[in-house]
């Protein structure tokens, strides 16, 4: 094995990602854990949670620490929130996608200085931020890129983030994964759904097509009961309407953005595989131009960053990844 | 005590009122069980349903019935669903206000014949159907009603319902009530709110007036995150933002309707007395006339029906309530 450069985390709600590189920027070696900032807060009050901090990142990457203790951490996504191990001020936007990289918060550890990468915040009536897709997002543009892009970051709280130069210029939150988790498992749309054995990308083109017709006008509060009603009369299978009502939400999203009309192509998905697929499907329904499926977004974004932050040293030009 | 004419049942899902009716269709005596269908169906399969809709109904009115067996037995509501005691066949519209009174579905009781009165349905792409407010909607359009009228009757799942001369021509539900409910309960904008001493109807307003804004556009899916970023920045009370989620949602609802264009004045509005003042000022906000917030709509319409079905005399031209 190489030398490692750089020791990256990826921690978030729900899970911790952690990734070894060398010092062209190629992962080496990675793994998951579930332990998640929300696992870990569980675990009680402020000193508490720096104990259970402290045990999670020695679980996720102690032997490689012990291996090179010298070699530099860096983590993104909501270690650094309120909740995390210690907040890291977010940067406002219009900002370089390697702002981030100029503002790390540092937390001492047992296993040395653990930097944080800090979120992006723009200020204004209805305030955005993300934590995490900074990273995600400097992953994804280029180095020498120039002009307009549009990324959209598919999840539980999907973001639409707008580049101009490198510099990102605005960015909107969707709540489309979440409300899609909660409809199903809290409201009156779970109870006729039955579990389908595969993806039922029919009906998921079926319900961005609905939220793209004139019907879709009444808004989601609205066509999301089509899910109840057209199973009553028999038009829709209950293994169907979770995959009907996944399209309904994720056409509203995209029918919000083209009436917004601050596109501009090329657009960029990152995120989970099939997930992203399905915006893909969305967008050229409503159409886009294929949507390019940017593959490990975080990895690049987590190596950039640390080159833009001085803690790696830039081997190549840009990484091969 | 008067003798009864009608004993009128709102059978719904979480609750069971019943009404006692004189001979000029006034409410003499009332009642209110937590016997609602999700309760009684919890019994069991279909014999054990049966019976528990028996107690439940003994237990509601037994005494009633038992003074006056020949008293004739009205229910609206959840009662007529495929989870109910009976289903009652959806009346498909348009159809004139008084046609569920002519298409009651009868059950045989150890107690008599129970009719229920059937809901109704719209067939189309994108069927809507409603199981309740059909005898509320009765019980708002006047025996002598010409001309247009719209009638709100906001809840779990919000109901507008277009009239002309008396026949119900279209209808749109909103899951408005349910969502707010699922959001609040399972997502991550319930964990910073904290309960209000009281209802805050500036922070319902600034809701309201968002949701009317051009960050309107980006829909309801992206403006709730608004409920939690605007918390971040210290922009909105932790106690503010249950009421200011309300105000969003209601407003996107009256928004969607308004880019309807179907709206026709006077609009009516059925409910609970605190929820139906929060529409009407989202209604006034969007610049409608006052709107008119109907009293006992559904005893009047469980009278009216019973009157359209011949189950009840009409002593009155019209009951005096």
């Amino acid at each position: 094995v190489a030398t490692p450069h750089l020791i990256g985390l990826d921690w978030g709600t729900t899970s911790l990602r952690a990734y070894r590189f060398d010092g062209s920027g190629q992962v080496i070696e990675s793994r998951q854990q579930r332990a998640g900032i929300l696992q870990v807060a569980a675990e009680g009050d402020a000193p508490g949670r720096h104990d259970g901090f402290e045990r999670a990142l020695d679980q996720a990457c102690g032997d490689w620490i012990s291996a090179d203790p010298a070699c530099p951490l860096l983590a993104c996504g909501m270690i650094g929130s309120a909740q995390g191990w210690r907040e890291a001020p977010y940067v406002e936007i219009p900002a370089s996608v390697d702002a981030p990289g100029h503002a790390l918060t540092r937390v001492a550890t047992a296993r040395g200085t653990l930097h944080i990468v800090p979120g992006l915040i723009a200020r204004g009536p209805l305030p955005e931020v993300m934590r995490g897709e900074e990273t995600q997002v400097a992953g994804v543009v280029e180095p020498a890129a120039t002009g307009d892009a549009w990324i959209g970051l598919p999840g539980t709280h999907a973001k639409w983030v707008r580049v101009r130069d490198r510099r990102v210029v605005g960015f909107h939150t969707f709540m489309t994964g979440e409300v899609f988790a909660a409809l199903c498992a809290h409201t009156i749309l779970g109870r006729t759904m039955r579990p389908a054995a595969e993806p039922d990308l029919d009906a998921f083109d079926r319900g961005v097509a609905v939220a793209r017709s004139p019907d879709g006008r009444l808004g989601v509060l609205s066509t999301v009961f089509s899910a109840r009603t057209l199973g009553l009369v028999g038009a829709l299978a209950a293994e169907a309407q979770a995959d009907y009502l996944s399209g309904l939400l994720i056409g509203h999203e995209v029918a919000a953005l083209d009436q917004l009309g601050e596109w501009r192509e090329p657009i960029s998905l990152v995120g989970d595989a099939a997930l992203c697929e399905r915006y893909r499907r969305a967008l050229a329904a409503s159409g886009h131009a294929p949507a390019v499926i940017a593959a490990r977004a975080t990895e690049r974004g987590l190596w950039r960053i640390a080159v833009a932050a001085g803690l790696a040293a830039e081997a190549a030009s840009s990484p091969a990844m």
